[in-house]
């Protein structure tokens, strides 16, 4: 066949940039773990009424049919899911019976979006969702906890001396606040008001402030309350302050000031650096089914592509009927992160294969032998691979410069062994059962355009 | 929403059987890595002109729609892949250029075919492939190379000590040996023989002979042949003399006989115990294209389940008219043998959850002082969590009872530290910045039933 060219939407990685890729869910998942949630998988498809329950993301959906399926079987109807909140959900209805609450739980899988792709927005992605969830009732301790779990893990995203991603700002308010808020004001279509305000970060606030009489039925000096709440943005509890100072009250406004300030309290000691938290009281989360706290979070350098981390707490995730099912979590857009950055260079792998080794080969014959240096730097968990075939020393020196592959290793005619740092070019004696790499060359490294990594200069001499 | 049932063919894991599977794919990739395969990922969807390239497979693929679509644009004609061989090869044909030759890779991913569901079949299920493809040639010992890694990721996963899965049996044979001995007979049409004899598991012996007279052109004297060269079985290279005892010679089966016994001379020194080798001349692997060495797999005890571990030689596995890509690789079945072992209970995982440590909460106001210590677990890599509520410690020590947490922590009115195992109530003095539970107790383990790995019995006591 010709050459395939890519579909637009559907990003793929090259070796290189996967080194990247699984070192940020390596990352996600261990810390996610460390603070005790269970891994698990849901199925690609979901029944049709499923995902098409919130009606507005109907058209992203991309709708499964059986090639041989006789026109009359479409009606199966499963479709692959958007999300993996409304996959999460259906499995703890499912399984309720044998789960615990609270549930932990974290889900790093592909989503599929059956939408036109523009700049940013891809029809394959992969997301990395945490979620607390309860049995008829869940504490507002554990909104403070998935704040802080995915502090913790955009903290060791961003550490220079790890992944090196650049930094974030976790953006937080609460339903409660505004919509308190805006009733306490009097006006009285709260969720469309919400609708409205949510609108400022592509609308203007004069044409805000203009829908808000014309739709949500404001006078103008309920209109510009509620944009002035809008503008509210401290890095500590000093909302609570500035919002009394708008001179407005009432009990849901006061339970979203004080759960947000809590949260903010609870959190702001994980934060710092390159990650900070921000109560931020323009954030609404749209027509999301959120009832109180409400997360954003934006990439440093990159505030354009708007959120790449959201969620918040719903006080019914799933219901039966007879039981409903509280939650609050958060999900990261791992490929809404990454595939900018690698796409323009700003985060590489150090390598495309995971080899630390390049056994060379002096002749075919001395193949078992060659398997045999590898088996035992195998044995101590060096990864290494034998030369492909018995070329001339030079030309499988460029074999491992060109995959980045830091080391060659050489036997010698007396049946010693050295091994030669092909970057620097210093070669020394050496034992398989013994030698080693640094830690930093046993595995591939991300590498930043940060001055402080610079990526290794190979240095290509014949032994 | 009313409780949702199963779809059928599409398997899902509860928190502790996804422990196991996490396992699993944890093991193949650092076996995989070792051995310098590169991991990469592609998109799950391909165009249907490349899935639909092989004929007999077409039945199973799952065609997308876009739910917004118009009729006319279902040409857009993009379906799931139903293995990782397709979109590889259209992976290596996109990025030719950007790859470096012979190129090593593994991939885990799900895989889709909208068959009838029966047992042991899914219509979503995990394989786990590698492969080596070249450029315009592949030597011989990549054969040699991927049998090698095969078998060191079977002998893992089967450790008693480790995941401790049933054990293998890697069954080999060569399409050059079986195509080389048929045209030596004086067989016309090989391909057609090989497809009958291929029957030998499913049909009765006497009824094969029948149809390769009746469909083959073969002479009852040749059909016996045939049939007597399928029942050759050797652990070792033994099978040479077999073959060579029945009088057949072509320069095509002198060319499979030594590539068969190179591969089992050098592949035997990793067999023994519980993974073992085969030089079993049935094995044909039907209609798919392999060339030269192929590859099935029986799970010990599951033999009826057919082979869980297939693969073989392409010799064009891509093909852009230009240049051609000879590849070999051997697919696992991750889904195919885990789902009957956990469905079945035969392996486990020991926890529901990844936290080694609960730590119990005396009220509610001194939760900060137990998110504390959990931090200091954490710093330490210890997976643990703060109890959801004060509740009296017998309750708590039952939370972490149920989902198979080891140990209770819990704080003392002195401000000193005590944590239980739970197991057998042995309570102790601990220091969060200095204590760590047994290596084995750190993660969730895989448990069989195997005698030698009892599952703890939990004892139930308050402090």
């Amino acid at each position: 066949m010709s050459k395939p060219t890519p579909l637009s939407g559907f990003p793929e990685l090259l070796p290189a940039q996967r080194v990247v890729e699984q070192q940020v869910i390596d990352t996600l998942r261990s810390t996610f773990e460390l603070h005790g949630f269970a891994g698990i998988e849901t199925r690609a498809v979901e029944p049709m009424d499923q995902l098409l329950r919130k009606g507005d993301t109907s058209k992203e959906v991309y709708v499964l049919r059986r090639l041989q399926e006789e026109d009359g079987g479409r009606d199966a109807g499963i479709g692959l899911h958007f999300d993996l909140t409304v996959p999460f959900a259906r499995y703890v209805l499912e399984n309720a019976g044998k789960l615990d609450f609270p549930f932990r739980r974290y889900q790093v899988q592909k989503v599929w979006r059956g939408e036109r792709p523009q700049d940013g927005r891809y029809r394959e992605f992969t997301q990395a969702d945490i979620d607390v969830i309860g049995r008829d009732e869940l504490p507002f301790h554990h909104d403070v906890e998935v704040t802080r779990v995915m502090l913790d893990a955009l903290r060791r995203l961003a550490d220079p001396g790890s992944i090196g991603l650049p930094g974030f700002r976790l953006q937080v308010n609460n339903r409660k606040l505004i919509q308190g808020f805006y009733a306490g004001l009097g006006l009285a279509d709260t969720d469309e008001v919400m609708r409205l305000v949510d609108k400022l970060d592509k609308v203007p606030a004069e044409r805000v402030r203009e829908m808000l009489v014309a739709d949500a039925g404001a006078t103008p000096e309920q209109a510009d309350a509620c944009l002035r709440l809008a503008t509210i943005r401290t890095d500590d509890d000093g909302f609570v302050e500035r919002v009394r100072a708008l001179g407005v009250t009432h009990p849901l406004l006061e339970e979203g000031l004080d759960e947000l300030a809590t949260l903010v309290r609870a959190a702001a000691p994980l934060a710092g650096g390159k990650v900070r938290i921000t109560a931020d009281l323009s954030i609404a989360r749209g027509l999301d089914y959120y009832t109180g706290t409400v997360f954003e979070t934006r990439l440093d350098g990159y505030e354009s592509m708007g959120s790449i981390c959201s969620g918040g707490r719903y006080d019914a995730l799933a219901s039966d009927g007879r039981t409903t099912y509280p939650g609050v979590g958060i999900s990261l857009g791992v490929s809404r992160v990454l595939v900018p950055l690698l796409s323009r260079g700003v985060v590489r792998g150090s390598r495309s294969v995971p080899s630390a080794v390049l056994v060379a080969l002096v002749d075919e014959g001395s193949r078992p032998a060659a398997d045999a240096v590898a088996a035992a730097l195998r044995a101590r968990g060096i990864p290494c691979e034998v030369a492909p075939s018995a070329a001339k020393f030079g030309k499988q020196i460029r074999y491992a410069d060109r995959r980045g592959i830091p080391f060659v290793w050489f036997p010698q005619d007396d049946g010693s062994h050295q091994v030669k740092d092909i970057r620097d070019g210093n070669q020394v004696d050496a034992d398989p059962s013994t030698w080693a790499p640094s830690p930093e060359d046993l595995r591939p490294q991300v590498l930043t355009d940060a001055p402080d990594r610079p990526a290794p200069q190979p240095q290509e001499k014949t032994p």
